[in-house]
């Protein structure tokens, strides 16, 4: 019978312009310091977003300092660093502006601003240290300049350990965001490659959430309502990255599919990618995502996953014309092929990203070890020949 | 475009059997001693409802005292002595127990055990203070024992002003229960027309969430899925209240509805029902809902509303017969028809309330000046004469 659990306590602010609210909203977190955390690409510079955020803070009269050295694949020592930066400033609370990258590192950071010792010690898997925090991460305010990750809307954080390959992600209560402002108009700027790596991970969020055990009445839904989205318009904001409508909807599709997470929870496709991506920190999440799914939801489709009928039916055009034929994994994979040839990444190969072969036990064995609960809740139980036949399927 | 503010704190734990979490929940409020609120009819007791609360808090050495003087409808002064006797014994948090009303009182005390004055100092409208509350209220677990009033899921109070006929809905982000029990079991106890009744408020919630004007994607989501499940489910709890399927769909439509009261609102059908069992006590709320429905969503489908079509096909038996034929608001007005008279609630007439044509005016006036707020998120406007004429409407 029914049975779950509905927990998400973020404050979402969502639609164009509400960055502007960051200026006079009653919902900052107290205290008159705060980080900002951006990445080291310094986009945000550039774009002059972060001068747009430091002046609202003003407003506010809020002191801001920056630490900008958060890379695509952010690291644990990074994390350690501003941490301790925090803590000898006397910051207040942080702020994550940035992609899925930032966001995290922003979550990690709060973490261990509050606590003691190295952010590595509080992993519960892999060679993490199994430590629990004693006390609550500082607030966040999370401000996503992506669609995709969801980090808005959820309390994850995924980080790998410096000079390992080892990518965990984790979180607890107090690292959901405090407030989160999603303003599409942000999102305009990122380059059409981007936006089909970050648009198909919120679509992974969404489909995995759909298929896991865990799921519930409200993921579902928004794991439908998401899925068809994306599937409607992120061709679109590919082809025209200036288009606010479909930015907006992909805003709001990624963070449904980011409420998801927190609602329900992904599976392991999620644990075969950051195997990927710690091995080859220049794969993006989103591509590694991609280059494994039509084997990873083929393995799926072959063992008689029927949910998948269901995602097929919300990626359709039409509800009469797919109402005339039965609806399998089959539809769904066929639907998958189509938007990743519509999103352009119909091309990528895993060896571009210098992937071989023969690692391919040592990713498996890693994404057993690092992110093996999400295999728990996954629908179809697989082992580690299991995954190395995906691996493989996926590197022909 | 899309704009919106997505925020719902509570925990909400739902499923059969989940009461006995209670005892050992680490989402408890914070302290020792707990103030039970219940409703003055007895059933919790009766029911051995409230020794087996007790016993479980006590598993988490938590003492109780009880509170057992809340009225179907009720009044503020009994919020203000059950305050008092929180401040007075030093009780660190509230839980509400039963009903709707049991549940808004818990909130209302919890506001005033922290807070000086009397409970109507605070309310924003008719003959309220205009107070702000400096303080948060004390944390709140609700657990209802009726599917119907969403208030586990919403900030939501309904208090009448003793010696008064003023009924006003008040709330802020600290009246948000910190967890809420949602256990379907609970609700095998409710009378067949107390069934009827609950579950028709939990109706309109979803209904008037779903057209007003503040609505968002998730409470529309959650709206139709809420009015699906009630059309197709309620008349089977009503017929057998031992189903616990039914019951277990009903708390969760019930719970969804509430949701919808976050994430949108309620619009004025609402108002011109508070304004009716303010006026008269012993009317149930879900049966003065009823009984000017037709008349109130009447005025809204011949001023176009188009929105009721989805209402009704979310309410239809079969998708492919809907699709064959226009669905527009008369379509609602049928499938509204047939769900009250599937519910038992046919017969009944504002009258056998004690409802006179005379005092119609008063009502009007009562309905504007105490829920006004509801009338600007009505996607139709309406004046005290069309107000009037839906109340001349549903008396006939
Ligand atoms: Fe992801
Ligand atoms: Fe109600």
């Amino acid at each position: 019978m029914l049975n779950f659990q509905y927990f998400m306590p973020t404050r979402l602010v969502f639609g164009p312009d509400t960055l502007d609210q960051l200026g006079d909203t009653p919902y900052l977190p107290r205290g008159k310091k705060a980080m900002i955390v951006i990445g080291e690409s310094g986009a945000m510079i550039k774009q002059g977003y972060l001068s747009r955020v430091q002046g609202l803070l003003a407003k506010q009269e809020v002191q801001t300092i920056v630490f900008d050295k958060i890379a695509p694949n952010p690291e644990s020592d990074d994390v350690d660093e501003a941490a301790k930066i925090c803590r000898e400033t006397g910051v207040d609370f942080l702020v994550g502006l940035g992609g899925g990258s930032t966001i995290d590192s922003a979550k990690a950071i709060a973490l261990m601003a509050a606590n003691p010792g190295t952010y590595w010690d509080y992993m519960q898997s892999g060679s993490g240290g199994g430590k629990m925090p004693e006390r609550d991460a500082l607030p966040l305010v999370a401000i996503p300049t992506t669609a995709g990750t969801g980090t808005e809307a959820d309390p994850w954080a995924v980080i790998t350990r410096s000079d390992s390959a080892e990518k965990i992600g984790w979180g607890n209560d107090s690292t959901f965001p405090a407030l989160s402002i999603v303003d599409p108009v942000l999102t305009i700027s990122v380059p059409p490659r981007q936006t089909a790596y970050t648009g198909m991970d919120a679509f992974f969020h969404a489909t995995e959430a759909y298929l896991a055990t865990c799921r519930q009445p409200a993921s579902d839904m928004l794991a439908l309502e998401a899925v068809h989205l994306i599937a409607h318009t992120l061709p679109e904001a590919v082809a025209n990255p200036e288009n606010l409508e479909a930015r907006t909807v992909m805003a709001w599709a990624s963070t449904a599919a980011g409420l998801c997470e927190s609602y329900s929870s992904c599976i392991s496709h999620h644990s075969l990618e950051h195997a990927l991506s710690a091995f080859h920190p220049d794969l993006p999440h989103g591509a590694g995502l991609v280059l494994i799914s039509k084997a990873y939801f083929g393995f799926l489709a072959a063992r008689g996953e029927e949910r998948l009928g269901d995602l097929a039916l919300a990626m359709g055009d039409t509800l009469e014309e797919n109402l005339e034929e039965e609806v399998s994994g089959v539809a769904f994979l066929d639907a998958l092929d189509k938007l990743i040839t519509e999103t352009g990444l119909a091309d990528e190969k895993l060896s571009d990203y210098g992937v071989t072969r023969e690692e391919i036990p040592f990713l498996a064995e890693n994404a057993l070890t690092t992110m093996g609960a999400l295999f728990d809740i996954t629908p179809v139980s697989m082992g580690i020949e299991d995954v190395i036949a995906i691996y493989e399927a996926a590197y022909e």
